[in-house]
């Protein structure tokens, strides 16, 4: 029997779709102009990077798709919306940002470096459930705020902000919104001309384009200082030949992605809520980290006693399984996630964490599956654990794995 | 019979070769993995980041795989290459920096950011065949200069300046040196490792990998302030998802590109001076822009009296040449090349020029066929333009077209 294999690490990254993918094969064969040459190779070019342009502003519901720049992809996008947020800020004396305790590095280290550089930035913390209010918001707002960058769903415990309603509070005080809503797309709904958004930042490679490309919204009037200077592509605020196979692969998969975002939302959510029910039920001394409530469809977000993370995940990956423990873009990393910390986790519970993030590829199968292989795996790892040993020894636990 | 095609836009960009395509294929498919996990497939996609990053470093001649750092494309590795030395060059008070007058705006336009904020920028000038020395670049330098930044090859006269003895003098300086190396790689050896560069950008999309990634080379012992921070790729110097199959294809492509450069500039100088005798004996009151000596062996850039660059380019298109006026980062563009007046060109004579770039793709029927379209595309154009009939009223010169 072929070793089953169930991808369940969707917030991590996503497969490229046949639509996306035969989308962009023209654009690396014969395809293969510059979009800023004049001849007919160069125009078709252009034209495709024009039309992927249209499709990303409808799918978000932008006023013009001149709205739509595109990046290499989510971490520059945020790179950019916050540093020419500051460019702009420090013109004026403002030098204050405010943004959350569990942004994405992308965020939080751009705010780190503006620390460095003169700014001060105030991180509003999450509850339990990983939200951050309207209120914090309001409250936190200073005459000298330059932006406030609150993310539209969490990476790691899929928490859905209420981006609306700062929006709408951002608005009232005049101060520049720009959400991170890379975990969002397909998954939430945008009307961005009749929201309260100035900027929002997308990643292609997390709704089954390829890796490498993304995108930032920028609402008419806003001002944008380039990061990346030189050519006169993207309106001159983004120099670079653009990655037209990525970009028109993008631009179908945005909107394949928002298609059915209702459909998606539910299937997700029924798998979702029989994986966390399955596990909290199936497996002693575990926890549901983050709300059962505002909790994007696709996440379970789950800590185990006396487990350490990155062996559940080698452990799951030989039966299979790929799933992550805290976001991808820190695995490797000793410390445990600053979200689930940052939630009241402590370190070991933090350590302890297993992310499963479904998306269209997976099927009621892989559920039963990942509930077949998880319990007896983190049975199995505990029975060789000194850590699950020591707390069932200091905490009176009798030891199920005996 | 079917129109010929004849792309003679090299610089521009390039096609993506079968050897790069099919590298890439697979993690467009079903080698998705972000690199960062720790699971197989993850691993998979990391081990092919890893492999590129050797084969680039091994084409460079670099001393180790991690001073290749991967960016989306040559723009980007101008812009963290002059933003990072300005940053460190900043806390030691050094806010001077040395370039030419005829760099790409990657390179210009980053400078004149700097401009505005504090820093001071020498434009060495550049002798009419787009030549910058090593003594004017010595004469330059100062106590509080941070970097100097000379490019390899110039993009639109294929100048190939000499960045071996201006890297000397930075070194003997002791002061940084910078080369944005873009159009060099595939038509210049390069030995890192006992060369005096600092830092080389370069863009894969010029060397038949796709559009959307490049790198930047920063020798070991060089300090780097990232451009895009977040997440922990690139040894924390360059977050993002690393654009795997983007990368993967250009590792493959580099190699490629530098195991035959002698017979490539061999056979590409061959065609190139055969189109430049051609035309400049073809067609009367052409000159050629750059020297034939230090020109790089796929580059020809023509002036014509009396003719408009883009009408040229449109009309060549029609007969299916693709060529460029100027450089297609800023085609669309009305103002006259800042290269071609940098080296001494009115505006008439910069306006109407033509650069063909030849690459592995083109053969001698190309260069057929070019010149036999060429001498009577400017005759027609001539005839039907004023600016041609009033050069010839005014200078006494009798006109051929009538």
């Amino acid at each position: 029997m072929e070793k089953p294999f169930v991808y369940a690490d969707n917030a991590a990254t996503t497969n490229v779709s046949d639509n996306a993918l035969n989308t962009m094969l023209p654009y690396l064969k014969e395809q293969y102009g510059n979009p800023s040459s004049i001849y007919t190779l160069g125009m078709d070019a252009a034209k495709a990077v024009l039309n992927a342009r249209r499709q990303v502003a409808e799918a978000l519901g932008a006023a013009r798709p001149s709205e739509i720049f595109f990046t290499s992809g989510g971490s520059e996008a945020d790179n950019l919306a916050i540093k020419s947020a500051a460019e702009f800020g420090a013109k004026n004396g403002k030098r204050h940002i405010i943004t959350t305790n569990i942004e994405h590095h992308a965020i939080l280290h751009t705010c780190e470096y503006l620390e460095n550089h003169g700014f001060e930035v105030t991180y509003l913390p999450a509850d339990e459930d990983g939200i951050v209010s309207a209120e914090q918001v309001e409250n936190a707002i200073r005459e000298d705020t330059a932006i406030v960058s609150v993310m539209a769903i969490n990476n790691e415990i899929g928490s859905i902000l209420p981006i609306e309603e700062i929006g709408a509070v951002c608005r009232k005080k005049g101060v520049l919104f720009h959400t991170d809503a890379v975990q969002a797309i397909g998954h939430q709904h945008f009307d961005l001309k009749n929201m309260n958004i100035d900027m929002l930042s997308l990643s292609g490679h997390k709704f089954h384009s390829p890796k490498g490309v993304g995108a930032l919204y920028v609402r008419t009037g806003t001002p944008l200082e380039s990061l990346i200077h030189g050519g006169a592509q993207e309106r001159g605020k983004r120099a670079g030949t653009e990655n037209v196979a990525g970009i028109a692969a993008m631009g179908v998969a945005i909107s394949d992605a928002v298609e059915c975002i209702d459909e998606r939302n539910i299937r997700l959510a029924k798998m979702r809520d029989r994986l966390i029910d399955g596990i909290l039920s199936g497996i002693p001394y575990s926890r549901l980290n983050g709300g059962r409530e505002r909790r994007s469809a696709g996440n379970v977000n789950i800590s185990f006693r006396g487990i350490e993370g990155e062996s559940l995940i080698l452990a799951l990956d030989i039966k299979g399984i790929a799933a992550s423990s805290g976001s991808a873009c820190t695995s490797g990393s000793i410390d445990p996630s600053h979200v689930l910390t940052a939630i009241g986790l402590n370190e070991e519970l933090a350590k302890g964490s297993l992310r499963l993030t479904l998306g269209d590829g997976n099927t009621d199968e892989d559920i039963d599956y990942i509930l077949e292989v998880l319990p007896e795996t983190i049975k199995r790892l505990r029975s060789m654990s000194p850590m699950w040993q020591r707390i069932c020894r200091e905490e009176g636990i009798p030891d199920y794995t005996v």
